[in-house]
């Protein structure tokens, strides 16, 4: 039933966004003893994945809307892929961020064009803060992972993905506010040949995996992980389709994300965030049920700070 | 004179070699103010372009030499790309090494099927021992630059770029034993359309372009340079090549090799060695001489050490 919205969806942002390149490496072959494509989101403008859906979302809006911007909370990647799309689409994008956001992070966002407004650090003073900027300026507030246009556009990778490789039988990706997995089960669901999706969360911020087992959105109660773009939790939204669309959820230590993100920058040679080697860590801790298997990893993002790397 | 061998050294080692990638990034050619095109070979088997070289020097072999073995002294890039294309091939391959080598290139040489024989760290005994091997074992030595099949191996990965890019003005290149430069040479003049190369060379070991001033061949007396690749000197069959065909070669400091590299880390989200960032570290100290050119950049190769990176 999401087929022809995938379809259009992709066909809208196809002009904003890369087709990211497919990686694969012998020696990770050999070492899990399985066939893997690593579907590069971090060769993706602005850095990740978060900017198929960011476009989506804007270009779904009628054009009174546009006029009056878009409007979101985000530390994150979600903040810079707003601002590039909506600066791209001519749009204006409000970010939210905590006051205790790095420097770094506020310069990426003003890089590409977005207004910054700061807030507190709780999740109280961002709702307000983003809720006075929209009736102030009649701008749209776009959630970064619970919004059904972002996550058709972030779909929009596997289908790329599965494309290339239609007989894929898996595809990891990392879960955190779930619009990756949710967009990625749609996509696998239309155009997979019974491809399973799975994905990788750390123990540190196991809310997704708590709520599949209690069958309720869960939250974690400390967030001390390194993979920080998955401390955020499932929404109503995305939480119905991962419920019923995902096989399984892998949970991984600390050290396997880092062993995990250490063999993707020694093997592929590529950079990619500690996030995005949740999916690989996955499939790594529980190698010996994928033997002979045809699987895709997206690698979410790469926006790293060169001088904090864990190895 | 030398298209058609060109083109018959591509043909030959196709099957064993990748067509690596070609990047780009908005925000570089911003910086720089002119289109760049970057050639992956970090993304090359074992991780450097030396694979086409290697690779084309023992199918040049005979049969006969084939079955008594390849022998090089390195203690780089080169030691795995012999013994991985020796591999490839079903030929036995000798790598000479310092018995000072870090145990983690020993262990590459090794896991690509390479037997290590050890020696004191200087040029005479690494000569010694590599002469010693061919005269026990027959074993052909090959030479990790100076050696004309290697140098039209390392070509075909300009070739394939200009293919790619057929209007590239420019194409930048490090410099250091000279093969991938007179190489890249060879393919500009045949397949680009008056392209110049240009190499960047460290200060701290600019026996290059000490040799394009003198005429002769020059050494370094000294070697302290984070680009560990290019601390070799040229040779006396690359270097008549070079001296005839190159633009111009444009020295950096270490700074300003460890500002490029990281450059390529966030921007392009590609691992690359320190070497190979001295080819668009050259590009960016000279940048105003380039202002709208079209313009290939040769990542050379892909080895890093993530515990010793310079940022």
């Amino acid at each position: 039933m999401y087929k022809e919205q995938l379809i259009q969806t992709h066909h809208r942002i196809a002009p904003y966004i890369h087709n990211t390149p497919i990686l694969s490496s012998r020696l990770i072959n050999d070492l899990i003893g399985a066939d893997l494509v690593f579907k590069c989101e971090n060769f993706q403008k602005m850095g990740a994945f978060k900017m198929r859906g960011a476009t989506n979302a804007i270009m779904q809006l009628s054009d009174k809307q546009k006029q009056q911007g878009v409007v979101t909370h985000s530390s994150g990647n979600f903040a810079q892929a707003l601002s590039l799309a909506a600066q791209s689409l001519g749009v204006k994008a409000y970010i939210v961020m905590p006051n205790t956001a790095p420097e770094v992070k506020k310069n990426a966002v003003r890089g590409y064009g977005g207004e910054i407004v700061e807030c507190e650090p709780t999740l109280t003073a961002r709702e307000n803060a983003a809720n006075e900027i929209a009736e102030r300026s009649g701008a749209t507030f776009i959630h970064p992972s619970n919004d059904f246009n972002v996550i058709l556009g972030q779909g929009t990778a596997a289908k790329e993905l599965l494309e290339e490789q239609p007989d894929l039988q898996y595809i990891f990706t990392p879960i955190g506010g779930g619009g990756l997995v949710a967009g990625t089960i749609i996509a696998t669901t239309y155009f997979g040949k019974n491809c399973k999706v799975i994905s990788g969360e750390p123990f540190e911020v196991d809310d997704a995996y708590r709520s599949l087992q209690s069958g309720v959105i869960e939250s974690n109660k400390t967030t001390n992980t390194i993979a920080d773009g998955l401390k955020t939790q499932l929404g109503d939204i995305n939480f119905p389709i991962i419920k019923d669309g995902i096989e399984r959820i892998i949970r991984v230590s600390e050290q396997e994300i880092v062993n995990a993100m250490q063999l993707i920058w020694e093997r592929l040679k590529i950079v990619c965030e500690s996030s995005a080697a949740v999916a690989l860590a996955a499939l790594i801790k529980e190698k010996e049920h994928f033997k002979g298997k045809s699987i895709g990893i997206i690698i979410s993002g790469g926006n790293v700070d060169l001088a904090k790397l864990p190895f």
